[in-house]
């Protein structure tokens, strides 16, 4: 029996990735005072703009994002939730950062495998990993004409989970394949770095610069 | 005899499409004061960018703009027109947002017929019919630093008409294939929904506050 | 024997090419006071982003950028030296456009060559020389929430010298291929027009006004 993931799970986590940047997406555009329209683009932008982007580079075509109905349906169901709930969580500013940091640790683990899936070296997965993961919240946060969350930063370490996350399951991955329990743990690891990094606001150096 | 569309007629209607976007980014270029370069170079991005995120996604390779010079020559064209009628047109702050909406129900409709005949499903069709005919306009609008129009709540509804022209062309496009009426009577109708949402500011729903 | 530039010459081009790019990027990341990862990050999206965008329009697959780590080491590298050189270069606000003005010679040629062997027509050619050249740059500039250097019209003739180079490349490919000597004097010659163009502010002309 092999012990690698199924392809069933890495579709949940995909699942869940998507509806928790949606999640963001939406939220941003709700505090942003946009309208329906704006806050359902937003969510799915958010949601399914990264996985494309790896798509269309690994060549998975078509991209996974337009094979059923599904994954345009969790942009819709975070939009209603967004719409509904809105009075309730306006005030909380953070919700975009945790749902982002959710997102960010489930994308950088699926795209490591996918890239590695579709025959591409480890190089590519941990970047196109890496690149799952920040660039859904790229372009949100360009559409939305906010500064990236990549390059904030007080916003605390950000690309830096999602990379190591995709490099760990890069080398968890060969062998016997990623098994269920390390693809779980990575994604919990990174997701707690990254909200860690969050309020503690752990930075990175800066260039150096003359006294 | 087929009462399909012919792919003729298809590309006549991209033609006029990617014309009119090209004005739309002509003439915002010159509003913004642009120089020549900056007129063709935003008149080319929203007049073929959106078919090319498109043709990218279904794989249609090399993209349609990419087969032939011609649909080159018509942001070429756009920009000769643009910075020979400049000072005859530059008060009709209007025009930008008229030539967006030919653009828009031109591109939601040969889209969504393109995603059909490229095999994908209903949901892709509906998906990449509204993001050919949102996705120049963005382009331009994120290159231009302007808010995108999709995000403008003032303008009226925007991606609406265009989900709604994809799905229709999407549904009619069953059985026998789309014929040339309804294609035209589609694309008039989203035309006529999005200068009236513009001109009446119809407005969608806003994520709702506590009072 | 062939006169043709190896595929050596041609990768050896591409490498250079997207080092400067990447040390623009970072220089621009630098500047605007952005950590360790912003730099590499908008290292990494100027140096490779142009010419994966040229790779997915003419369906290389997977992108150049990804077949081995070299491409990736590249931005890295330049975000060593920027984070180590910072202080001493810092006051040289020039050193982003000369940087880019390096890369902008060489990847318009090497986008043109590219996409010629790929089976695409002269237009395509010219096209996507262009679009490699200035892409990289573009989206560097609207990460990082400037106006794109390709609208800035202060700064002198951009996409011209991107474009003729791309337009030589492409007649001197023609026949037995383009030799290493014209590879190298297309793009010394771009490189020096475009610094001229910088140095003298050439401008081109803008929208005609009614007096």
């Amino acid at each position: 029996v092999s012990a690698a993931v199924s392809i069933e799970m890495l579709r949940w986590c995909d699942y869940v990735g998507v509806f928790v940047f949606a999640l963001s997406g939406a939220s941003l555009a709700a505090r942003k005072q946009m309208d329906l329209v704006g806050v359902l683009v937003l969510a799915g932008v958010t949601g399914l703009g990264g996985g494309m982007v790896r798509d269309v580079l690994i060549d998975e075509s078509p991209p996974l994002a337009l094979r059923s109905p599904i994954p345009l349906l969790l942009p819709a169901a975070a939009t209603i939730v967004v719409m509904a709930a809105h009075s309730a969580v306006v005030r909380v500013e953070r919700q975009v950062l945790v749902f982002d940091a959710a997102g960010l640790s489930l994308f950088a683990v699926t795209g490591a495998v996918r890239t590695l899936d579709a025959g591409l070296g480890w190089w590519a997965a941990i970047l196109l990993g890496a690149t799952s993961a920040v660039g859904g919240g790229v372009l949100r946060d360009v559409l939305a004409r906010d500064v990236p969350l990549v390059f904030r930063a007080e916003s605390g370490l950000y690309a830096i989970p999602a990379a190591l996350a995709a490099t760990a399951a890069t080398i968890a991955h060969r062998g016997n394949g990623l098994g269920p329990v390390p693809l779980v743990a990575i994604i919990v690891v990174a997701f707690g770095f990254r909200i860690a990094a969050l309020r503690r606001q752990w930075t990175a150096p800066h260039p150096r610069r003359r006294a």
